[in-house]
């Protein structure tokens, strides 16, 4: 591709802005054009207008509809990406997605199917493939530093459960938070998932179980290349934002571990003392996102296919789906039983 | 118990060799009186000439005919380990008995009636109960300083496949390896296991799978207390013995690590080196079986109730059996299924 | 102080730019109006064009001559400093000003007399106060977590030396390097240096020495509370930049480590990896400028004491003076005998 | 050498007993046949009962009039080292004696020509060498691995100062604490020292400065080899033995960190906390003292001479008079000055 990026976004909340602040601030041979939130409110005007976005509007087409603008980016509700990635599609533009694409397989295919006969290029948002540790873990397997992958464990596990009416309306923690390791998994083994057990329980908040969810789960994971995996998630590890990645292979293992909030550790009398891990997902994936979407627009640039793929944000649904199965049925669920 | 303890063995392998050493150069103030071995040979008989034993013998019956012994310790294969407990419970002497117990739940459950019946105390040698790591982990847990467990988490891989012929004999991967990480997963949670998913794949030595086992598994457990857990088992693990075990609670996560060889890094152009993890069971767990076996003889001492219990024995062949039966029928198994 | 800050800096060379990047991407309710630099060229240009400062100028006089500047920044060259301090505070200007203020005492003196007779507020850019581990350590240090200071450990290490040019004119390794040291040294023990010993040699490149300095150094201090230090120095430590710091007390040690690349670490056959500490000071220390800077406005606007003041930028320089004339005499000397 | 090892040794005490254990159990292949302790009292006497000693005596002359035995471990308190040394050198016995040799530069002189002259070999305790971290770091110098060594950094710190009736005997810091120390940077270092610039204060206990003695300190060394040295020393580390050695070299860096009590971390809302270091040397060193003696025999056995030899004793003594006497009259001395 040749030329300028002249980018869209659509959505401007939490996730939203964190792109919006990086366009700005961070890619600055990348022009922002408008930015488009069907909930026009003043804080989002303050916020817009501090931050020197040049132009806010809540009218989604127009940034469809401007023939200068030649990359979307999609940070809108999980509901509307579908209809939105079509209609980027058909109108020529590049198009970063947020994560998940969707929960209904249908309409993922046929978006995919969409972006690609319209040959646009189309990246999904799972930032944490560019945290530099998990980056680092997964360029020792590539580079077969540690042979072929044998067992890759993800532990995945938020500081505090988010509100229960936040909780209604996720799809469950199949759904809305194992999404990410489900890519993660499959971004470690260098493998597609062919099979996955899920179970897990109502631990931190009987709430949640009201709602229908669970707060804590175990799952395993067997790959097409033969490989194994473990995930555990929580809604609540009261120490802090806990985020590792482990994968044994034939010729070693490498690991993740968490970052650390400083290197001070403080001998008394008593015991050994390391301050707690960071708390949330900002302080510990904010390079991240940056990383990602420079990442996207080099590939824009070099006409290079963006990963993750829209098949890679297909594949994560499916996992989470059979997930969901698996722990309503207590069984085994293959994923060629929900990608018929 | 009043009196001094006078000690028969049976069993001189690589095993009973180690709690015989122990005996004579670590708990003085007990009296190893025979060694009894069915295979004598003249290894054997160098080695306790060396080591100063007082007397060996391939008679069993000598040892569980002496009415001066009190204490036995069955370090024999575990065929013979339901046999002798009972013998020995006969006799009227307290028992130590290597892991599984037996394979067979019937024969199990008999020997533990005979020793309940007799009065005498059984505990079995669960040796990694005892390695200070696992042993601080318990206690942080048992104190709530991490609160209720959520999540127990076991890593245990093997440096290395045993031989082949050794693999066919072995009852399997649950039953032979994982044994160790039932009884830890309990040790740990603090609960017995409900339910078991197992499942794994032949990854490191395509003639293991010819024997008719597996080489790399993952497990998933329920248990009694609402806990989850989750287990890794590699026959293969080309950097060392990677023993972990963490728990996470309601309140924190314990998290205990390998022991290093030594806390040496060096530090260079390229990259950091530290020398990896101790090779072999011995080099890790060496002193586990040491303040295992004064601890069984401070229980008899006090009068206590020593653990790891028949009753933990028991259990762990539960889990395994349970195991080998969801592995193989691809589902999870309840431990009531096979504790009929 | 009341009303907006209105910046002017005068120095645009590696570290003029830091704070000039930092002034209008991090402090946004500061503003920057003029970018005085005597070394105009077409890079430079570029540079400010690009980063979107208003305006570029080879004049410092109309830094200080623009009534509505409040603020100055002095990024020049070392031997302007107390010039630059000078004029800008009888311009009633506040000042940060980069370390080390001069080599000359009575010049230092001089200017903090002026600064303090015109009531403007100067702050001395001793950055590596504001790492966040060092920070850290001085926190835990001043809450009296570790009781009263005894000994007072500091590493500082260059990964590579910089140009024989620029070793010629450094002023030799005492002022140039370990300036930051000395200022470290007070900040942890909370105390002034009452004595230093310091001796080095040539160890990494004959034409440093060729040039009349050391490449190695180690130092020992006595501060005014009783507390012993002790530093060492090299221009290359291979592996990369290394800065520590240790503080024991009376009732415990505070240890500030390296930042790793990464969190991974990679197990094999042969050896654990873990990637290499980060090469220079840029990656180590580039957060530490931003929080300093805003620490600075923030002082302002709060009418606080900014530290470190001239006060500690004299010590520092004291401090240094100090160890070249211990160095040369190889024997301990006195801050007095400095400080007349 | 060919035949037996007939072992006597002089001197019960604390550290006498720690080599008759490891003679008993660990070195089965060496015959102890007299242990001699000048003060016999009845708790030395059921101890040697105890562990199986063959024979105890309170007259010396046992050991060295008995042809039989060629080997003598001299434990014994430091006034009587020397006078040992030349008995058992005249009689023809191989010499294993703890640090230091004497305080006395022509005592220990004539010693080592005694020794030299009567072809034994003579081995001094530094058992620190033999301490499985600080031979790594060892090893990995001299293999080369960080190339030419240019800074050698040693932490030594005691958990609690001894009784103040043993200070006032003690010969001084330099003499007592830091002999160690003094050992290890030759060492590590490889390379005897120049000259050597101490100073210290007292900050733990004013009892310590009443008895003329410091109890805390730090040193400069330059090595004949061009290295720098710094140690420091403190009588009192509330959170344990602290222990570690550093050594930069012009390829890299080699660190050698405290040993752990043990792996456990554990994370809660505050913070993440790990058990304190071991608290004090038995617990650290206990091994290094069975290898150091081990190694003692392999040399005797293969007709080696065992390092660290009688001149290392020799030279561990002299830097620590310089020392002395650099505290004394503040200013670097040359160990020449002390070596006339």
């Amino acid at each position: 591709m040749t030329g300028e990026f002249i980018v869209g976004v659509i959505g401007a909340g939490r996730i939203g802005k964190i792109h919006i602040e990086n366009l700005l601030r961070k890619i600055p041979d990348v022009n922002l054009k408008i930015v488009a939130d069907i909930n026009l409110n003043d804080d989002l005007k303050r916020w817009i207008n501090k931050i020197g976005a040049p132009r806010l509007t809540s009218d989604t087409d127009e940034v469809f509809n401007d023939p200068e603008i030649n990359v979307v980016l999609i940070c809108s509700s999980t509901d509307t990406h579908t209809k939105f990635i079509q209609t980027a599609a058909k109108a020529k533009k590049h198009i970063f997605c947020e994560k998940p694409i969707d929960t209904d397989i249908e309409r993922i295919k046929e978006s995919l199917f969409v972006v690609e006969d319209m040959g646009v290029k189309l990246m999904i948002g799972f930032n944490r493939r560019f945290d530099r540790n998990f980056m680092r873990c997964h360029e020792s397997i590539a580079s077969g530093q540690i042979g072929k992958p044998h067992i890759v464990k993800i532990t995945s596990r938020d500081p505090a459960p988010p509100p229960i009416e936040y909780i209604k309306v996720s799809g469950g923690i199949f759904v809305d938070m194992t999404i990410h390791d489900w890519d993660m998994a499959r971004f470690q083994a260098g493998s597609d998932v062919k099979e996955v057990y899920a179970t897990g329980a109502v631990l931190i908040d009987p709430e949640i179980g009201k709602a229908g969810d669970i707060d804590s789960a175990v799952a395993t994971l067997r790959f097409e290349n033969g490989a194994l995996g473990i995930i555990d998630n929580t809604r609540q590890a009261v120490y802090g934002y806990d985020q590792r990645v482990e994968v044994l292979g034939s010729n070693g293992c490498v690991v993740a571990d968490n970052e650390a909030t400083n290197t001070v550790r403080i001998y008394t009398a008593e015991c050994t003392n390391i301050d707690k891990i960071p708390y949330f997902f900002l302080e510990r994936y904010m390079e991240s996102y940056e990383i990602e979407l420079k990442y996207f627009f080099d590939c824009l640039r070099d006409d290079k296919i963006p990963f993750p793929t829209g098949e890679d944000g297909l594949q994560a649904v499916l996992i989470a789906l059979a997930a969901q199965k698996s722990y309503e049925e207590n069984r085994p669920v293959k994923i060629s039983e929900i990608n018929k």
